[in-house]
């Protein structure tokens, strides 16, 4: 990969200053950049590095315009985070390019499943019955599309994939090896201590734009479907449990779990390992912090938290065995209140 | 799907009030109900919705029977959930029809491998020499069933599950997407600085009607078995480490971690996310609540809990800073109590 | 299996009390252990556990010898749980014999794949094109190895393993089922309340001597590499972020999630369920307890902890909610400290 700067500043719809014609063949950090690389200072906190970096090129903001542009040539762009993730897109298109359309010799596909003559289906690669991939999909090796899923247009299932029977992903999603769509939500009904299985007659609906990491895991519905809006993304090990409903554009980092019937709203945010109880509702624009529990419905907008603080050992084992007695150290405060 | 009320009243053994000629198509909620579903009322704080439903049959129990015969067709037994879970498993057997028996064209048996007539083996299946498979189970595709491992009568392998080399699981069982049982338990013996691997010889044994959520990993024993007994029930995302053993119809929801050598008891439950440290032992009848962390052995039955409390960030942060200072407040108040 | 005392003092390097010619047939634990066993007393707290075993000969540490010769037929060397580990590896190498070199005739290698003539190639198994798996390497049924992806000498992947396109690992490595190595890590930059994809340019680097488990996640770096240094072993569930650093040595049980660009010192570990966030740092010899939440870098070396101490559920009940005061409570302990 060799690019004229010219050509980066009309990919990320910059103003370029410097020589158009000088080249670069790499995207990196500031801080590991050499001189073939283009870089680029997203937060203010970074600027201290500006001085300092190796980078052909750095985009900037236009607040940054004169410390960058004394250091040699600089890009200038309202967003340059939004810049660099369009120019990574960029890039990774030319670097990788997709595979050709048609099925693999080794791949199964069964009568009656319907593929675009575009869509490419990889090496042992298994599209069930009544299944549906549209135009320009790419099913890698070892997927599995099951019986009348559904697979929108330019969707790819990364290797490995698990698209269970019925269920459907809409248009330019990305899923990675690993995952699973549409195994069983987790319902049992008791009976004289014993768990009676209720089958999970729904399926899962996932819109556009959606994103959903490596061996992550969405259920079934029970009765009706799971869903997840457009531009919803999901990092790796999330479980999203049976009738979730997460809403567009809200995005759960790794090891997240949320439990049956949650009501997710648009725009939210979970940090990693964060837990959300079942039958919950978090309405729109609410942000979890990581690691949190969230045992109760969420109704206003903002950011909430509940890791215990962690420290160093001896500390810990002091401050938790007392704990242990707060509500009672709370009754001993109470009593000292009242001492005349 | 067309059914008529006197035989879905028969199929779950109840009483039928109303026309046995009417007909449903569809299982449903009470909220989401339309003419043509049947709904059951599980528990009585969801009554309110019985006058408003639209449902053309709902399921109640004895308590329920006037309200519910007042507004229209209704099916009266003795636990609604239960016969709920029943007519969900008709249902599913109906809509659901199994695989043919016999191992698919692309599937691969290895010689030795032992798979009964009545079994069916998917697409790009593997069987492993020396492995039975029994009558009526189904492997489906992209499994793997190793060496000298063992499927019982009627067990389920959804798609792309490992069974490893040696290890069983009983009859009437069901294996979800990825699923891994038999991986090795995670030991190791230090050596100056370094890890010394423990080849993990012992295998996972596994009894019947168990279920096992996708991606969840139960790891083979060191010397002897991890065991899971009859009735089983993990969600998914999972991992139970080795020489664990759970008891009968004890259930754990979706990414609940159990460490090394943990004796769970019968009839025990746990919450997402929630982690039993190794070596622990749980008698019958614990229930431990989602997200809390297991550090020493339960010896009497009953709930166990211990997340943070979540709140929104300012507050959290206030009481998350003072909680490191606890053990040093207590000693204050102690101070407090001494004076005259 | 079949080994005379004799040579099993020549395997582990130890002294034999009793006679040579005398034959074990398993390894098991001293409380496990029959007249056929060979045992092991690894800790002195086990000590009490000579006197009854039924073991046929104990291997134990010199400071016990009078005990375990008094009882019958003894190995000693100094550290009999690493001479235990070792008999468990000649142990495995006699029972488990490795797969046949060569490509299993299911297996699909690209054109421009190098595979040594050594390598064993499992049924179903992907091998991208560039590829390079060295010599003795053994790559099971269903797994991938990716285009310019790259398996040192010896390293093995048991069955469905994904190692992405241009992800390196070094020699002697074992990666367990569904591990999936250079899934995308999770980048994205909003944009007018959507999120655009960066993609991830960077690729997974992973030393020798590593151990990775099932369904763990280790994902490419968005412009460098993540990295998992010589001897480092992950359990089952690990997430690793992206461009992560993880010293050597360093060891993290099931379910711990490590977010993007942490850099782990060498020989640390952490328990289960530890959640480590993004950008920190942890110096070498930093062992973390598990469920603990890792909020920010740790300098010095030591133990760390900070799970919430669980109990009945109704004194928990009481004392999280009284936490949620506690920074009142410590005001009110302020004010009372004031009183004259």
């Amino acid at each position: 990969m060799r690019v004229r700067l010219a050509d980066l500043a009309a990919l990320v719809g910059g103003e370029l200053v410097g020589d158009p014609d000088a080249v670069v063949s790499r995207i990196g950090s500031l801080q590991d950049a050499d001189g073939a690389t283009v870089a680029f200072l997203a937060h203010a906190r970074y600027a201290s590095q500006l001085a300092s970096t190796q980078a052909a090129c750095v985009i900037v903001s236009p607040a940054m315009r004169e410390p960058a542009a004394a250091r040699g040539a600089t890009i200038i762009c309202d967003d340059p985070y939004l810049a660099f993730a369009r120019l990574t897109q960029w890039w990774a298109r030319q670097v990788r390019p997709l595979p050709a359309p048609g099925a693999h010799a080794t791949a199964h596909v069964e009568p009656g499943a319907a593929v675009h003559a575009s869509a490419a289906i990889g090496p042992f690669a298994l599209i069930g019955a009544g299944a549906r991939v549209e135009a320009g999909a790419v099913i890698e090796a070892h997927c599995i599309v099951g019986a009348y899923a559904h697979v929108g247009e330019g969707t790819r299932l990364k290797p490995r994939v698990t698209l269970s029977d019925g269920c459907r992903i809409g248009s330019r999603g990305l899923v990675h090896s690993g995952a699973v769509i549409g195994a069983d939500g987790f319902g049992f009904a008791p009976s004289q201590g014993r768990w009676e299985k209720i089958e999970q007659l729904g399926a899962v609906r996932i819109g556009d734009d959606v994103e959903i990491g490596a061996n992550t895991c969405v259920d079934r519905g029970a009765l009706e479907d799971t869903v997840l809006e457009d531009g919803v993304k999901l990092d790796n090990l999330v479980q999203i449990g049976h009738n979730v409903r997460v809403g567009a554009h809200s995005a759960f980092a790794g090891c997240v779990g949320v439990a049956g019937s949650a009501k997710i709203g648009r725009h939210c945010t979970a940090g990693g390992g964060a837990i959300i109880l079942g039958h919950l509702e978090l309405v729109d624009h609410v942000h979890i912090t990581a690691a949190t529990v969230v045992t109760r419905s969420i109704l206003k907008p903002g950011q909430y938290s509940g890791a215990f603080p962690f420290d160093d050992n001896a500390s810990w084992e002091k401050n938790a065995a007392t704990l242990r007695q707060l509500y009672s150290l709370r009754e001993r405060v109470r009593a000292l209140e009242k001492r005349p």
